[in-house]
């Protein structure tokens, strides 16, 4: 049985990733939060109602509640002031009190080898665990990162995407540890996007967990189809969990090598990608694979098995 | 008639433009020459040269030898020392004494309305040119730019194409200036490279510029397929060229705003492009049409119809 | 006869800096002016103004106006609408057609080895007549630079001056061409105020240019005691001009390596000195003489010889 | 009896400054070692081998052996290869398995409201521990800091001091995180070198420690003197140590507001400080006591009282 900590920013398509997850018979070694989409708090209390949908025992680790270095914003505008669209989570259960970047390392050493690392928000917690333990690396077999950019068209700025911009440091120190790192970037999810008719057949499915879909996903659409101009919305979160659960949904992908832009200027949080993977002064050998195409009918498959 | 002045770094695609333009009985009122590819003195004589083979009595302004405010790279490995790979070119004939930054002045006066710039170069004269005179870009009628990227895949640096890394104040100088731009990014045009099969169709022409052009494009030939990794070399100057005399060769443009990174870090010379015409900070309305899918079909047929 | 070019953004200290130059014989060859502390056309009129009340006939021609590569803001808070204080300047002199920077270049052709640049003001002018003709250092005996800092006390951000925060890729340019440059730190000069004392014995003056002076500098000082927290105001143009005209004025300097933060962020416009002469990476031999003492009592010996 | 952590790079100046404080009778918590001067290891035998000199049973915590973000450079060529001049320290005491910033934050719980942290050294453990933990600040009495430059007169580069090179983005989180600082620059300490008749009194004195001190400060006195141009060696972590210890040594100090730079470009590791207090949009509120001028005589007391 393949074990995951999930880091994650929790809102609704990180809950998704939380379901695709337990129903799939992955191990959820525990959950990991880190600033990012909406209130810190609201956050652990989305990760802790998650687990309990999916009747899941596994612990919440409070991580960062802030970038590494720089300032940051969250963005209820796009995920709903609770990040679930319509749903504003509650939940009795408490979280753990040992820190996400401790968490991680301990699981790095009770699963020497086999942990797996679902980092679907921005990277805080993992740089924190990094550097507390720069033989971190080592520990952990995969990384599975939702982030970047694969052709430089972004999202929260018109050049980068939110995760990498939020904390650019953390990203840079993550790419440059030593991880074993598959990335799914947002200009490439943005073209696996739900359209109309897709869902409304998830409309009509009417189970609890479709139901719970639609209420979480409906605020989340609107913003997509408006600002960000798409024909629905993406599933950045559920694509890089289907990718690590399942890499036959992966069409084409290439292993390049990856720097994330930390200043301060118009360029924050940029992913830069050699795709040449040239002799350039600040390039190196390729250190993660980018996924530039998925199978869009395996990702269907999955979210409907998900949800039924 | 339609008026042109050429601003270039004459490489071998540099003269070939000079040859597209000539041969579409596009008047060039003259060939502003500025610091990129090669050694400053040759470029001047690769013009003169050009000019001279193409029957075309028009001056040569040379113009700055240096980026505005950064160092740069001549980049003779791409090109051959000369700049035309096998070909040396000497020539009888002078430059003018008047900078090139003046000369675009002058011409932007008597052509008031008319005047076009094939700016297939770094971008300095005509940012020094605008800086001599911030009324010029009300006098030109369009600027017809080969340079940056579209998806953020480079050349120089895996991530900035050579002319905006050359001088990206320049850059960003001319794009915040108000000119009427058309954009052709070098990740589009490595789309539409010459491979084996139409290299070896110009090899069998036979014709005094097809022999021409088989000598000056060999060594760059080489060099694309090596290191930039193409099934044969792109026509970044050319296909320029080949949308400003016929834009019938468009398949696909799109208005954005574009501001190039002048800073001088890992992401010196990228192009940042607002493809969701946004609201954020740094963006602003549209200001250039950037070109992103052309017809290779026609491409090929003024290519074969200049060099026949 | 020493001759000068005055380059500068026509405030009261810039007046006065004409006004001493005209006192103490030196041919004004003419005065180039850029942007900088108030309205460009109103500093152009403060400039004619100037030399009408000096007796002065040279010519004044219009520069740039604006940075070269960035946005700047004048600064009518610190000069008054104006820039002269109560003194709202007219004139029936018009200025030359002729760019400043190719004046300056012409200047330097007419009068080779012996141009003397007053640059008391923002260095876009001089860069771009550089830009224009790199080899004007050769002919320019000296540059006199009122800007910068000593010990990163700046004006217009804690740690930048003026001058060179307007236009730091200019002050860049000028710093690496090779010109002969001795420069007077803002830092240096809030050493050497006019103090209330001081003040008075200018306001008993009672001749027609001391009550110029009273009405010019007026506001000036109320800024420095409120804002810049002096116990008066300094002249930082006059110091520069003075220094310029005698050197024995001078008490302590070193001839060291500077170089001019031109970047986006908090350190823009900073001064940056190798006070080590050290072989640090971006480090090279003195290209600046700098002036950190300077004897007070001279300076008012001739601020009183001018004003009687 | 007052507590303390020392956070050190343990050369020789940090050792001086364990023995200064056990020598004033006051409680050290713990030494906790960052990456700095020399080889990590040895900073930790280095600080083992101090506590043993002086008869200090308190643990020794590694903590972080680089920097949050950047790379950097070891000093040993201001140092000596083991950080101690001629001295190679060996020792059988063993450092505590506790990760630095952990021992910071237990320790502030301990000792809520009287944990004085002596940070000598890049601040990169402190930065983690506040990043684990936001809630420090509030509990840590207070923070000396030796770092920084108070006129932009650096040494590692001509314009940044090392402890802030080395990690410029830890530096911008703790003085961003409102921990209580006292400040002591660099190019302060420069002012109150031991010359040579003061070294010579030192050399007189033949008593362990002072036989000790001699060979640590060898090395280090000659650099002073050839690279940094100064007339003897300066006592930066010996004098914060000092003013830590007896504030009566200060004869001026301001409460600024400070900011580190932290790009990766010439500024890299600049102490900007608001000297304006100034309205100014990266400013705010002052943050930090700076130290601008010490009593000498004050300090050699100390200095021979800790060697005798």
């Amino acid at each position: 049985m393949r074990s995951f900590i999930i880091d994650c920013d929790t809102a609704e398509d990180d809950v998704a990733s939380i379901f695709l997850l337990a129903k799939n018979n992955m191990k959820i070694v525990g959950v990991t939060v880190v600033e990012g989409n909406i209130d810190f708090d609201q956050e652990i209390i989305n990760a802790l109602w998650a687990l309990e949908k999916a009747n899941v025992d596994a612990p919440v680790f409070p991580g960062s509640r802030r970038p590494i270095v720089k300032d940051f914003t969250t963005v209820e505008e796009v995920h709903g002031k609770y990040g679930l669209g319509e749903i504003h989570a509650t939940t009795s259960r408490k979280p753990s009190p040992k820190h996400a970047a401790q968490a991680i390392i301990d699981a790095s050493k009770e699963l020497e080898g086999k942990l797996e690392i679902l980092a679907i928000s921005p990277l805080t917690n993992l740089a924190m665990a990094y550097l507390l333990d720069p033989s971190l690396p080592k520990r952990v077999k995969k990384v599975w990162v939702m982030g970047g950019t694969a052709f430089a068209h972004g999202n929260i700025t018109p050049v980068a995407e939110y995760n990498f911009w939020v904390d650019p440091d953390a990203a840079r120190i993550v790419f440059k540890a030593g991880f074993n790192i598959t990335m799914v970037p947002w200009d490439v999810v943005t073209e696996y996007t739900i359209n109309d008719q897709e869902w409304n057949e998830i409309l009509n499915m009417k189970t609890p967990l479709s139901e719970i879909y639609v209420k979480m996903f409906s605020h989340y659409r609107k913003y997509d189809k408006d600002v960000q101009k798409l024909d629905g919305h993406p599933h950045p979160d559920l694509i890089t969990t289907a990718v690590a659960i399942n890499q036959d949904i992966v069409e084409k992908s290439k292993h390049e090598f990856v720097i994330i832009d930390n200043s301060d200027s118009l360029t924050r949080g940029m992913t830069l990608i050699d795709h040449l993977d040239s002799d350039k002064p600040w390039s190196s050998s390729p250190n993660t694979e980018i996924i530039y195409r998925i199978k869009k009918n395996i990702l269907l498959e999955m979210i409907k098995k998900m949800l039924s």
